[in-house]
């Protein structure tokens, strides 16, 4: 077979392969490419030796048997037998489940989290949104740090495994997004600078040189990603990929990285007959970020809506710090803004960035299926110092307003019982110095907020993994059993009821009075009490309580009694009103 | 009057103002301004002081009498008598001039240049664009060092003088743009950070940090440079700004600097009831530049077109270094190109950046005057090793192409007459320690490339400022006036036809033939031999020369037998063939 690699600097390049060295010899079709074939099957091991120097793991390895720093193996994809069809649904009308391979089970493996998708498949949702599956050194780490940007984590299973456990989503009906990272490789074991610039110092990131998007050689490092992404979605039937913190993918070439990925995902998109999406994580609340390319935009098909998380959080805990409090200091104004505008700083002060923040998003430019709604994320939970979750009863009401609302609803694993183990930041890095700097920065960073060190776990201690596992006694425990019944119920609602995944905002109606959010979509009433006292919401019309948590009851009027912390979801008896014109 | 001061970090901050101190205060409507009332007119001197610190100039200094590091000096806007209306012209038809003031003329003042605007009026152009001319220390530099925003260089004459020459440039119907430099301060007489974050390590430039466009504080940074720009269109009637590199201008936010400078700029146009323009230099190739904001553009009103100018320049000089090399390689293809399409690079590779690089321009996005042409420009000239210009023949040649060009076309001055003068690169750093640097770094740039230190002449020694300016017996005289003549009837003819001053790229036919190039637009035909020896270059329709530069004959065919490095302009006689449907 043929190996192929690019390495424009080197003067000499080997293939090891299988233990038998073969010299490599220049591409005459592709500068800086160098190839020989050899003689390789499905699990051959092999590296490269740029100069003589040491055998290093190929940058496109699709496995990495013994861990980042060890030699790759190839991968015959044709060699693993799909049985289940792909069921290959898009993105509006999906419901999202955001997941960690490592701390989903115990085990941490794909094997052990098959396991668990009769779970998933009750559940309700669509897609599972598998947290980042790249190999990095060490056994644990939420996976931001990946290094070998092609291949799977071997403590997860490897490939193999990451197949079978798709196939067994495909299985269940089940859709399967990856959350990618190109904006930055872990700090160790990546092994991409000898071989080429695939960083440049043009631009910093927090992470240090930023990738090469735009320097000198920034042709090869853009297909080095974009093959990535397409081979992901090919290799491995995905539906979608999230794409981490664009906002660091630093690039001042007329066409920008983002727009030419998400061209060529479109026309895998197309070649396949299946529809692909992106999901981009974002901070810059701008329009073109999902605007179709045709209108001047990037052509990502949808982005985390962190406005809408912040407006959310705020609202059912009351926090104010940090990046919460223009949210906080608007009430549930702020998420009657997002409800209806999609960004809640669009344009507005953002008094944690010290400037004006964002700009408007056009209703034409971006149907609200293209921002994803949450009450939790890996990052809103594990980003916390302890990594608490909020709690049933916020959750309760919570999950009432991201399973009604026009965006595509995500949930964070285990938030549909309301478990009670945390989600906190841990590593495994097994270089001392390193490992030494993590604990030290957690700490210092917590520190400053008044934190004591001793109440920061420490991210190296496995124990923090451990505890960060999810406890799946807990969902047919009581205290759980009947969140989990609310989840599934609203998710129900909204997989029957099409009016109610309208991505449509300009069909919502948002009213926040007090401590009180009225919301009308179509015949829909969705009314949240955020208050600890009970709260009287008048409709303007009669309607029949079609899923409430607690119990409410209908008053003359019409109106609603909402308990404390109470959210119901009701239906207008007289339904012919147009979507648009109704007002709850 | 009213002084203030934006300094968000200061606990107290005193005007002194014609050597009295005033405590300021808060300005409560506004965070992080102070203010104070202080008896003050035209010409009083002022400064600032924070926290008990030395004395410092007004960011928004319009006058800084004793240099950049002395004290400011408070300007009547409505001292200044303007005697000439405000000729107020648009972009479309324009025909631009640049400018250095401290080169124009040996005495190198705005007084001494006002004595050569009737050269400026006979020769037929629309705007001249004036250099930099905010403050520097020294006397002597190109400007793109200075570090006082809203001020005028005293050695030129201060603002004042400024006036005085615009108002005179009025009056022989001229219009005036002015080069600013947003992207960077000067090395050295820069405080503005002690009195904010006005620059960002977010970002890094050429020139160190970044000004601060997105971090904290931003708002503010962007009003000044804002505030800045709309006080030098409206103070000093200008019409336009030239932006100086704009692809230094990082800025992540939704809506990007530039963005919000376009719409601040169209406001005033508006409130005006003129014209006003902004010409970005931009290295981007990115048709979002000069894209309507409504489209998703940037909505700048035209940009510098380097591309035409290395396609004119490889094919009338032969050379090939540096970002030469494409277009030397695609020959007179190259102007074809980019006479039809607007940018060589529009996606191509690029072997000099090492990448892919640039977009193509719809012809709906770019008419083509939002492009500007040009044979030299101060860059393309005082960046060559020693200031070497076009030579005679070699302009009348390119002259011929840029003033029958879809582009708005672009002088340099003294190119109209072939000036004998170099111009070089100047400095004037009164900082030994810099001073020295700037000489090593010089010589040292261009030792790469072969030359010896001692042909590089030295950008501190004055000489070199001396050798660069205009020689004002040149062009009268012989070996001279021939060439201004020709470059006056190129003006003139694309003045009295507005089917050469058309934008409409898609109504030009451009056809590369050996060394010649065919041009057709409407019932224009250019023809053009770069090569030492004569050319025939065949016609299809009868045509009347209509200038010629040697004397060319037409022969049966018909045909034009063009001499070497001859150019020459036609009139077709059947002159009712539809505009884009005409070839020659």
């Amino acid at each position: 077979m043929l190996f192929e690699v690019w390495a424009p600097g080197a003067r000499q390049v080997e293939a090891l392969v299988d233990g038998q060295p073969y010299a490599m010899g220049p591409d005459p079709a592709r500068a800086g490419w160098w190839r020989v074939d050899a003689a390789a099957g499905h699990g051959s091991r092999y590296a490269y030796r740029l100069d003589g120097g040491e055998p290093l793991p190929d940058p496109r390895s699709r496995r990495q048997p013994d861990g980042p720093d060890g030699p790759s193996a190839v991968v015959d994809q044709d060699a693993f037998g799909w049985t289940s069809p792909w069921p290959g649904r898009g993105l509006p009308g999906a419901v999202l489940y955001e997941l960690h391979v490592g701390t989903f089970t115990p085990e941490g493996t794909f094997d052990a989290a098959v396991e668990r998708l009769p779970h998933l498949a009750r559940l309700g949702i669509t897609h599972v949104e598998l947290m980042p599956v790249c190999p990095f050194p060490g056994t644990n780490g939420w996976g931001y740090e990946g290094v070998s940007l092609w291949a799977v984590h071997e403590p997860y299973g490897g490939p193999e495994a990451m197949k079978r456990f798709i196939d067994a989503a495909h299985c269940h009906g089940l859709g399967v997004v990856l959350d990618v990272v190109h904006n930055h490789l872990g700090p160790s074991g990546n092994h991409l600078p000898p071989f080429g610039p695939y960083f440049t110092d043009r631009h910093h990131t927090p992470w240090g040189d930023a990738v090469n998007l735009d320097a000198p050689g920034s042709d090869e490092v853009r297909d080095f990603l974009i093959g990535g992404a397409l081979a992901w979605l090919r290799d491995y039937r995905l539906d979608g990929l999230r794409l981490d913190a664009v906002h660091a993918l630093v690039d001042t070439r007329a066409l920008h990285f983002l727009e030419e990925l998400s061209t060529a995902v479109d026309g895998l998109s197309a070649a396949l007959g299946r529809p692909l999406f992106l999901i981009a994580e974002s901070d810059l609340n701008d329009p073109r970020t999902t605007a179709p390319r045709e209108a001047g935009g990037l052509g990502l098909h949808a982005q985390w809506n962190d406005d809408f998380h912040h407006a959310l959080h705020t609202a059912v805990t009351g926090e104010a710090q940090g990046y919460y409090g223009d949210f906080a200091a608007a009430g549930p104004a702020a998420l009657a803004k997002v409800l209806t505008r999609g960004f809640f700083h669009d344009g507005t002060w953002s008094s944690f960035r010290g400037r004006h923040h964002g700009r408007p998003l056009g209703p034409s430019t971006v149907p609200a299926h293209r921002l994803l709604g949450y009450a939790q994320t890996h990052d809103q939970v594990g980003n916390r110092a302890t990594g608490d979750r909020l709690t049933p009863e916020q959750l309760g009401t919570a999950a009432a307003l991201v399973l009604t609302s026009p965006f595509t609803p995500m949930l964070f694993m285990g938030e549909e019982w309301g478990a009670a183990t945390p989600w906190q930041f841990f590593t495994d890095h097994d270089d001392p110095e390193l490992a030494a700097a993590i604990t030290r920065g957690r700490r210092r960073e917590f520190a400053e907020h008044g934190w004591a060190e001793e109440d920061v776990p420490d991210p190296q201690d496995p124990a923090t993994r451990n505890r960060s596992c999810l406890d799946w006694t807990e969902p047919g425990a009581s205290g759980h059993r009947e969140l989990l019944e609310w989840y599934r119920a609203l998710i129900a609602l909204r997989r029957a009821e099409p009016e109610l995944a309208s991505p449509r905002l300009d069909t919502v109606t948002a009213t926040a009075g007090g401590r009180t959010l009225r919301i009308a979509r179509g015949p829909f009433r969705v009314l949240v009490n955020f208050s600890d006292s009970p709260a009287r919401i008048p409709l303007n019309t009669p309607c029949d309580v079609l899923l409430a948590r607690p119990a409410c009851r209908i008053l003359p009027g019409p109106a609603v009694q909402l308990p404390p912390r109470g959210a119901a979801v009701l239906r207008a008896r007289d339904a012919v009103s147009a979507p648009g014109t109704v007002d709850g």
